[in-house]
């Protein structure tokens, strides 16, 4: 079987570095572009001396034309608003597209313009994306013309509360979604609030009312749950690089507070059996970031605090991998045709 | 002015060394005694050569008579359960404590059994003893013969909490604390799971389910609310030495729903105007770790989330400083009729 | 091709654990034995828990001969003096053998003894045992029943002077390596000097006299050079996870201290221009540990200062991987002739 | 007494801000303007949070000689080039200047336009300058009009090595300073090369030849040795905040290389059993950077390596402490003739 030629258009942002790694360990495909308007002319691993010797292909700035007549499928990790502008070209010129933006992630423009306050220039796409979770939308996905992979919170958030949802094991109202997140999920940036002096050893809420990602945790769990759903959501910044946990807090369903650990953990290990990704913690183990560094898995454990009547959901990703580029790639192999797990089976940061 | 003598038994844990670090740098006191039980007969700054020029005293594990004969005050850096068969005797030999444990910090013998499982030797010393929050108790502890120096996870919470629950702006019921502790809060130990290949780049939950400051806050807020009020709480472990951050969540008192920031944070504001060690964040600023790093200050905000209906509080601090010895200072200040301030006005970590 | 079995005895250190990561990702082995006498009976990834999903092995605690019956090679990752007494029961047994301790590393007893202060109780088998560089020693490695992994400063200062050693462009007298090392190299242990507080924001010097690998790397670069060599070495303790550097300083050797800065580059570029896991720094480009993290690659440059006349050598790798784990894994490829880079070539952690 | 008004020019880098932390626990100073050109009308908090309550001073940008106005000293925390433009009017308007650039650390003109690459406006000054180690130059200090307050790494090297240059104990030829350096270092600025995701868990060398700092520690060492020096230094960036470690190799003096590891311990106590911000190491412990941490210690040791013949001094200090603004605050003690640990005998960081 000849590979699948893939392109990435803004390669050299963190999450492009992911997909470059990811994609260097995958038997079938090949990069067959990389573009990048800042460092047109040098080697991907002139910007990035960890990939020398791994992927050392020149950076280029063609036209989205140009890129797409190269591959079969073309990630695109840019600004949202930028995305917008580039992917309907992608489109037109018949290659498959997965997106990182917040571009195409919603069903409708509401949520779109509220979050991100733009005009969208292309809003009969909106219907055509597929939310890139496999999990979720499995089936979808694998005939998308175009992806739109999730942020890395909705993410992190949808996956741990689906299971709860879906049983109507959890009341749709009052979930509150505390979040950590490294710094990589800023982005790579020159910006003094995240300079190293600013953010070693210190660790804050930021955008903790209307955070974007609010908007699209809620559709999605809207759209689980059968009716509207708004939660509280609040991110928090930790001075690592890699890693995302929420710890999200939930009232049980039934009308008189009970509730039965046992059918929350069934519900949870049911749901997720036959998933290759998502890890369900056993007994009292409780997610934990490293463990999930470099990797495309997700961890998740429910527990019920019998004080309070609530229950405690946690997850646990690699913002950079579950939590975007290695999640593009469970979702490409599900776009192909091929296993899911195919070049994500071992990929882990180790120790 | 000759100084207050002041003893600590226990030095050589990372609180005692907080201790050391905040008397050396106080005018009016002198450390007369500093006891260990593993490192008996070195000098303290052979345990920790940062004291090198700064406190060189020996360690020494006399019998707590014998300390309390050379004190004005002795403070306890002992674990519980070893507290409370070391602070009787201190007391009767006529000296004034200051205890860092659990021992003697609840009213009552029910939540101490059912949080840390122990039969109390001294339950008659309950009454007695003061909370050591010097903005909630800070009459009374003028004249305490023993300081019960509050928990880190209580401090930080009760603290935020104080002013809503005391105006009834915000419900008792349902109230959702999410908090993050940097790693000295579980000690100096020699523990693999404390190791630093084990901990660094990495952030989880622990103890979710009843960790023991649990009960302690509740008696606090359940105080000041005036009525019993039980919390959803849930710490987590952050890679970091100092710093501690509390995101709380909080219904609305009103039955409508309905909530004003504007009285929210003019409550915050009036209760705290005076606090000298209460710093309210202004505006849409957020408390960080580091800005409170080995200070005696606590950093609180307030917002309102109009998309939920949920109030949201913020509140960081050093586990090592208001979170338990600089507090401990700030209340030996008020013990002894010094300024409130004395000796930890400037104290601060730096970058 | 059936796949060839591999065993470790000693798994669950942060050797053990890297093997397992870089073996996982190897399409020629299979994994068919982890032996841990500390936690038998439990699975891989119950110890380690990012494994799970990955390698889900129970531990076992079976006799060397058992464990040899079930492998084509054997790795043990044993302290030295642990090593010895296992070993040669594995080689009887008719296993191949890559052993990761000090005990086979040495062609003599005399640097052994100085350096370990044991008494080698099978010296027979230091001239059978096939010091484990492939970049060194590779046609050795082909036949070798036993290969001595080495120790990862060793790697990194031998590899980064032999070009120069070789090639008769440095002086053998006066060499002084100044190496850096992460905390992984210190092994998973709990002792209180490994505390995440105790290290964290936290860097010195330590064992700066006659630490056991000067010897190690007095050997080879004695061998390369062709007559006897003493170094200067110092290693400094630095608060990361993985990675190590060694600084190089050595006299021309020419008798008038004249030095050609492109002689010195060219030999580095013309040593290791075939070699797959050596990189040559471009420039004045310099390594750097997290370009190496997580790979099996040494980064190596030389720079000339002018005003003392000294040369600079840098090399950098990964104390885990280059340093341990998988250069062992690069010395069993070309035991079982695989090509080299198989299951490696592009095994790194990422961000 | 009245007391000193203190003002600083470039207050908001992170040797600014090091500077109002020493300053504000200082009982002799006042500090009365601080200038900053980006964030003129703000409060000096509003840039450091963590000041709050603590120096809440409003930042000016107003005129040099407003500025000398107000104040008995100055002290200048701006770049190279850009002090030189600024002192000449300091001094003019009749205030003392302490001044943190290396525009006035040098005796002579060649090293500084071969170090810094620019033509000097006052070069009249240099010989008017008192280099600002008060463990060397104290009688000078005393009457300074203006003192150049040395770089971090001089300081850390110049300082460890003069004890045995001074009594002749090593050689004046093939000194080799390694050297360790925090972040901060870098100061306070945005760009890429020092975001958090850059250089977390990562560690390299860098500006390996002609370091600016080489020529600073040969002038101290060759005025100290009586004869020119030039010694092969090398810098590399360590993934902390504060913290700075010199690893220096030097020959014994004498003409056989012997050399009594007792003399050079003792010549190491005898020069410094007076100073009392220079710890001399006790026995066979090795300075450590977290021991100096916020600090005004240097922390120095020696050893003689027997294997090879070469002496190892190593030295610890904060960059931004000794090696930046508490050395400032030491000289501005002698400066005014206050005891020279007024406001730093206490201060430190600690954990």
């Amino acid at each position: 079987m000849s590979k699948f030629k893939v392109g990435i258009i803004g390669a050299t942002g963190y999450v492009g570095a992911e997909l470059v790694r990811g994609l260097s360990a995958h038997p079938d495909t090949r990069i067959t572009v990389l573009t990048s308007r800042s460092f047109t002319g040098k080697k991907f691993s002139d910007i990035y001396p960890s990939f020398s010797g791994i992927c050392d292909i020149g950076l280029t700035d063609g036209t989205p034309e140009e890129t797409a007549g190269q591959c079969d499928l073309v990630i695109t990790a840019l600004p949202h608003g930028v995305s917008s502008a580039t992917v309907p070209t992608l489109l037109e010129s018949g290659v498959r597209v997965i997106d990182h933006s917040g571009d195409f992630r919603y069903r409708t423009l509401e949520p779109y313009t509220f979050s991100y306050g733009l005009e969208h220039p292309c809003p009969e796409l909106l219907s055509e994306a597929v939310y890139g979770i496999p999990e979720l939308y499995r089936s979808k996905l694998a005939d998308a013309k175009l992806t739109a992979n999730p942020g890395c919170y909705p993410t992190c958030s949808v996956l741990a509360l689906a299971p709860f949802l879906r049983h109507g094991l959890i009341s749709p109202d009052g979930i509150v979604i505390d979040a950590l997140s490294a710094v990589s999920g800023a982005g790579r940036k020159a910006d003094l609030p995240f300079a190293f002096c600013e953010l070693d050893e210190s660790f804050k809420p930021y955008s903790v009312i209307n955070h974007r990602h609010t908007t699209e945790i809620e559709q999605e769990c809207s759209f689980i749950a059968g009716r509207e759903i708004h939660v509280t959501f609040t991110p928090h910044l930790i001075p690592v690089k890699r890693g995302m946990l929420a710890t999200i807090y939930a009232h049980p369903a039934s009308s008189d507070g009970s509730c039965s650990l046992a059918s929350l953990r069934e519900a949870l290990e049911n749901d997720y059996k036959d998933e290759r990704f998502v890890r369900v913690m056993k007994g009292s183990a409780l997610p934990t970031t490293s463990h999930v560094a470099g990797t495309n898995y997700i961890d998740i454990s429910v527990d019920f605090d019998p004080r309070t009547g609530l229950v405690k959901i946690f997850s646990a990703l690699d913002n950079l991998g579950k939590g975007a580029a290695l999640q593009a790639i469970q979702a490409m192999n599900v776009m192909f045709g091929l296993p899911e797990d195919t070049g994500l089976a071992n990929l882990m940061s180790g120790l």
